[in-house]
């Protein structure tokens, strides 16, 4: 009978891939660079050859692979597998990834949504797998989001549910890259609390961040923890307000799922407790009395196989 | 084969029961006073008799009904079918409302939250009878919430999902009464527009809203919409206020759960188009340019009925 799983996580740069048997245990992980010159007819062609190539060296049949789980960038159709016009792929025009890929394997293919897949992958083996309602949130150069109620992750009438960076927090406020004014990522993804601390350093708010910049002609997120920890206050109230907002975050989707548990993912969970501890201390002062709640705010455990474990996992719950 | 519906809208003042036929038709309607005064068991006996009167007066016998749904206002536990502690009825504390109601009509009861009720008929049969996916708004003294995702009322993981009316999105601003700063509530219900006005009126803004306020003691929703109307600034840009808010809260919504559709109901809706214009005008302002968003945004149409309605549509949903 067909038991294994391949998830694979494709984005910009690499694709990487995952052979996992029916409890989501890694059996052996790949990755190929991603080629965004190729036309899609090479690029879905040197996937499944990496698919293939993953199952074989793991000395399995293809016949005991079930299905392929695909992580993609959007925007897409995920309902209907199609990449309209990812960021990144400028090659990728319409077209119809998943049953192009699920051809080039013979296997059936499970499309959807990077954060969405990261989320899913949290919530069958990470961070949140005791939990049935969670919600889920990625830290990067934007603020990435998903939504697991009752057991499944959560669809809306379209392909753009849970887009929760883009929860508008501070109305007017901040513009953000979507076109909106106060989005919540517009402020506390890592890009954007570095360029907070960045533009409040170039209006002259004394820091010593002003020496990171200058040497290095940018701020990183990373240094904006890193100054804070050693105590510069402008560093600090830049990582308070990213806290602030997340809590905000927290308490909105609180209200709106209900969630028993809150994930945090990405690149800027490497703050640590610093960060952590803040959002939670803000969750506290802005939650409501009405009634003593218990949701869960945590980081991510999966790290870098949040997106071949979520493939998989997606792959094996979608075609049970 | 049993067929018919009893929908009972329980409130603080009037509990209000309709006989349906299996398509929600409502065939007969009827309306008893709640005493809050009484013991659970006392209260419960006389709902009990008014469904049977009501079922009797139509000439259907109780073998022909099917279930029965009831509306009851918060905070409960509505999984379980208990009221904890409902602001209006204080000697209804930790009773198991749903079981005992079901004991005493013979008949299985499906006991929601209003707002989830209200929700829930207009989905059935009302503004929202075309949409998988829809989110309700309630504008009354607070602000209630219901969200329909893919045919199903969504439930969190406890019984407090889809409390919209406590979406902060004024960090640190109005106090609501829930405790929190910033909800939309405490800026965008009827009672808070109308305060909001008040609060301006005393600290001294010129308005033709002082003679009421003078005059009446108090100012009201209505009053503040007519006096917009009639043109007067401090009117208008409270009105203005109100509008903008409830925008943003579509927004969000539309960035959670996607719906097709986003309903307003309660009685400040009958302010009409001077309000519904302006809220998608700030909607349309302030959503962002990724895609053309094309839910729509509209007033609930089954007005007082919605309880009655949408616990009959509910109790049918349930037990199907």
């Amino acid at each position: 009978m067909a038991q294994y799983f391949v998830g694979i996580d494709f984005g910009g740069t690499n694709t990487k891939l995952g052979l996992f048997d029916s409890d989501i245990n890694l059996l052996k992980r790949s990755s190929i660079p991603t080629d965004i010159d190729l036309e899609c007819d090479a690029l879905v062609e040197a996937m499944g050859n990496a698919v293939k190539e993953l199952v074989s060296d793991a000395e399995i049949s293809m016949d005991d692979v079930k299905a392929v789980g695909l992580a993609s960038p959007g925007p897409a159709q995920y309902k209907k597998g199609i990449i309209e016009a990812a960021t990144n792929l400028p090659k990728l025009v319409n077209v119809p990834m998943r049953d192009m890929l699920s051809d080039a394997v013979g296997k059936p293919v499970v499309f959807e949504n990077d954060a969405n897949v990261a989320c899913w992958g949290e919530f069958a083996i990470g961070a949140a797998k005791d939990a049935e309602d969670m919600v889920f949130f990625t830290l990067g150069t934007g603020i990435g989001g998903g939504i697991v109620n009752r057991g499944k992750l959560l669809e809306g009438s379209g392909d753009n549910a849970a887009e929760l960076g883009h929860l508008i927090i501070y109305p007017g406020g901040r513009k953000c890259n979507c076109g909106q004014r106060g989005c919540v990522e517009a402020y506390a993804s890592a890009t954007n609390t570095a360029k907070r601390a960045a533009e409040a350093v170039e209006d002259g708010f004394p820091s010593t961040l002003k020496e990171v910049l200058d040497k290095n002609g940018e701020i990183t997120c990373k240094d904006v923890f890193e100054h804070s920890a050693n105590g510069d206050p402008l560093a600090r109230e830049t990582t308070e307000e990213t806290a602030r907002a997340l809590a905000v975050l927290c308490v909105n989707m609180l209200h709106t799922t209900e969630p028993k548990q809150i994930v945090f993912a990405g690149g800027m969970i490497a703050a640590g407790d610093a960060l952590l501890s803040r959002i939670k201390h803000y969750f506290n002062e802005s939650i409501w009395h009405l009634r003593k709640e218990t949701v869960e705010i945590c980081f991510a455990t999966l790290g870098e196989d949040a997106g071949i474990v979520g493939a998989a996992a997606l792959a094996k719950f979608r075609t049970q």
